[in-house]
C-alpha cells in the first residue's frame, strides 16, 4: 500500500510548535502551576461585563459566527478612525501572521526578522517555503537599520517588526517605525505586529496613514483586554492589502461567542485602563523583587518585565527550571543575546509573592548547580 | 509607490466567501431571520450541561486554550476508541480540510469532488492551486464509481467524499464507502466528511481500521452537537498522517472555551439522542410541508431535507428568495441537477409552522413570477 504524499513542502517541514502549552507542562510533572506568569496573557482577565457577554451569549452558541465579524469590524474601524474594509478580524495575531505569510510569500520568498523575535511568525514562513532572514537584536531592541539593510540586501517580500517588543519588552518611538517604514525597499510588506500597543508609552505609536499600503499593523484581544482563550485579533490597512484575506481566510473560523465576547470588550474601553495600572504595579513589583536578588529588570513597554540573570542561557535556563518547578510559569527568550534573561508577565499580587519566594531558591539552585 | 505584490497564485484567486451569512442577509434586507434554518445548524441547541460549561469557562477566557487540546483530544480517542495520536482537532472541518489540502496539494495538482459538493473544500483547493476536478452527482448521491474512475484518470491527490452527503442529504452504505477506498488510485488520500455521522442510518458508517493510510474521516461539533458557533472540528486516520497537522497548524487557534465546550458535550452523549429525535421529527414535519404543496422531499441522513421543487433551479431560487424574503432562511444547492432543490435544516415546532405558512406564499409567488 503507497502511503499518499504530502507535498514536497510539507514533508521537509519538522513537526513543531512555536510554544509548548503551561498544561503540557503540567501534564507532564503532575503539578499544576500556582502562577500563571509565562505567556503573557492577562491574568488580570477580561473587564465584568465580558464575563457576562461571554456568559449571555452561550445559548447563541449553536449559530456559525457571523463570517464577516460585521458588527465587531464596524466597532474595531469606529475605534480606529478607519473604514470597515480597512480592518480583517481573525483567530488571533497567530492565524492572521499565517495569512499574511500565505498571501505574500512564495517558496524561496525571502522575510526578513530579528534572531529572538516572535517564533510564530517564523514558523509560518517556513510553512509557506519562505527563506528567514535574521538580524541582530542591538541594546535589546530590534534593530530598524539592520532590518532595512537586509531587506534592501535580499529583496524581502516582508519584514517583521513588533512594537513594542516581545521577548524583550522593548519599544522604538514612533519616528523610528515610521522611519524603518521609509528606509524598506519598494514592494516590501512591514508587518507591525501590536500585540502590546495598550502598554505602549506615549510617543512610541506611529500615527500611519492607512492608506498606506506599505505596512500592515496587527492588534489583539490576547492581552490587554484578558481574552487571550478567545482568540480574537485583528489586523488593519489598506484597504487592497487587507481584500487579500478575503481570497484565502477560514471566514468561518471566528466563534461566534469570542466575537461577542471581544465586542464587549472593546465597548467597555475602560477597563483597559484598569489593566495598565495593574500592570504598572505589577511590572513595578517583579522589577523590585529582580533587584533584590542582584538581577537586572529590563525596561519594559508591555505587560512583561524581561530580566537578565546576568549570566549566559544555561543559567537562565536554571533560573526558569527552578521557577517551573516551583510552581511559577515562567518563560524566555530563545536565541542570544535575549536568552541570558527570563520573562514574567504581569499578574497579581499573590502570584508576584509567590515569585519573590521562589526566586531566590531558583537563583541558589542555579548558582549552586 | 509600489504595492506589495501577492504572490501569483494570491493574486490569481478571487475575493469570495463559499457561503454569505444569514447575517448579511438580515443586514442587507433590514429583517432579522424568524427561523433560521439554511446552515444546517442545530436549533435544538448543545445540551443545558453544554451552556453551564461554557458559562463556567468565561473566567478562564483570559488563558490560552491548550494548543494541544489534550483532554478534549484524549477522549475523543476514548470515544472513537484509538489512540490521541490518531485524532487532530481544530477550528470547525472549514479549517481542518484547508490544512489537509495545504499538506498534501500543490500548485496544479488534482483534487476529485463532487460537481455540488462542499464548496469549502473547493475553496481550499484553489486557494493552495490544486486543480479541481469535478464528477456529477448520480441520483441525488455522490458517485463513488465516477470519483474513483476521474482519480485514476487524472492521478489525483485528494478525493473528497461526504456521507451522508450535503448538500443533497442522501447517503451511501458503509460498504459502498469501502469499495471508493479500495478503488482509488495508490498514493490518493480519501478525504471523508463526515460532518452529519450522527444522523446516518445504521449500516452507513463503515468500520476502517484508524491505521489505513488511505483515508482521513472528518467530524464535527457543529451539527448534532450544536456547537456551530465555538468553531471545533476534529479529523482521525493513521497516525503519521494525522502527524501531518503538527507541522502546519495553528497550535493556538482553538478557542479555551470551546475546548470546554466541545469536552462537556462530548460527555453528555444522551443529548445528541435528544437531537436525533427532534431531528427526525422535524424531518418529518418537513416532508410533509413539501408533499403537501407538490414538492418532493428527498430522504435524508442528516439534520436538514433537501427538497425537490419539481422545476429548474431558477424556479427552486425564486421559491428561496420567496421563503428569505418572509423570514425564513434557508439555502440551496448551487449546482445542477442538485440546485432544481431548496434545503431545509430541522428545527423546532414554531419554525416549521412559519415555513408550512410561508412556503405556500413563496411558491405562489414563484410560479406566478
Amino acid at each position: 500500500m503507497t502511503r499518499p504524499k504530502e507535498t514536497p513542502l510539507a514533508q521537509s517541514l519538522p513537526a513543531t510548535v512555536p510554544f509548548v502549552g503551561p498544561e503540557a507542562i503540567e501534564r507532564a510533572t503532575g503539578r499544576v502551576f500556582k502562577a500563571r506568569l509565562g505567556a503573557n496573557e492577562s491574568v488580570f482577565g477580561p473587564s465584568p461585563k465580558v464575563l457576562d457577554a461571554i456568559r449571555s451569549s452561550a445559548p447563541e452558541a449553536w449559530m456559525y459566527g457571523d463570517p464577516e465579524s460585521h458588527d465587531l469590524r464596524h466597532a474595531l474601524a469606529a475605534s480606529l478612525g478607519i473604514a470597515p474594509g480597512e480592518v480583517v478580524v481573525g483567530e488571533g495575531i497567530d492565524g492572521l501572521l499565517g495569512y499574511v505569510v500565505r498571501l505574500y510569500v512564495g517558496p524561496g520568498d525571502v522575510v526578513v526578522t530579528s534572531d529572538g523575535a516572535y517564533p510564530t511568525f517564523n514558523y509560518h514562513v517556513a510553512g509557506f517555503g519562505g527563506q528567514l532572514v535574521k538580524v541582530p537584536y542591538v541594546d535589546d531592541r530590534e534593530d530598524p537599520d539592520s532590518l532595512i539593510a537586509a531587506a534592501h540586501q535580499h529583496g524581502a517580500k516582508l519584514v517583521y517588526f513588533a512594537n513594542p517588543d516581545n521577548p524583550m519588552g522593548s519599544w522604538h518611538d514612533a519616528g523610528a517605525v515610521t522611519a524603518l517604514l521609509d528606509g524598506l525597499p519598494e514592494g516590501c510588506l512591514l508587518v507591525l505586529d501590536e500585540a502590546y500597543v495598550e502598554f505602549a508609552p506615549e510617543g512610541a505609536v506611529p500615527v500611519i496613514d492607512v492608506s498606506d499600503p506599505r505596512v500592515i499593523r496587527m492588534r489583539t484581544f490576547s492581552k490587554a483586554y484578558g481574552l487571550a482563550g478567545m482568540r480574537v485579533g485583528y489586523a488593519f490597512g489598506e484597504a487592497e492589502v487587507i481584500r487579500g484575506f478575503e481570497k484565502i481566510r477560514n471566514h468561518f473560523g471566528l466563534s461566534r461567542v469570542s466575537q461577542a465576547a471581544a465586542l464587549a470588550a472593546l465597548e467597555d474601553a475602560g477597563w483597559v485602563d484598569v489593566v495598565r495600572a495593574k500592570v504598572e504595579t505589577a511590572r513595578s513589583r517583579i522589577a523590585e523583587i529582580a533587584t533584590g536578588q542582584g538581577l537586572t529588570p529590563l525596561p519594559s513597554a508591555t505587560n512583561f518585565v524581561t530580566i537578565d540573570c546576568g549570566q549566559d542561557a544555561t543559567f537562565a535556563k536554571a533560573v526558569l527550571e527552578g521557577l517551573v518547578a516551583r510552581g511559577v510559569f515562567v518563560r524566555m527568550p530563545f536565541a542570544a543575546p535575549g536568552n541570558r534573561c527570563i520573562r514574567i508577565s504581569a499578574g497579581p499580587s499573590q502570584d508576584l509573592d509567590l515569585l519573590a519566594e521562589m526566586l531566590p531558591l531558583a537563583l541558589a539552585e542555579a548558582q549552586g548547580g
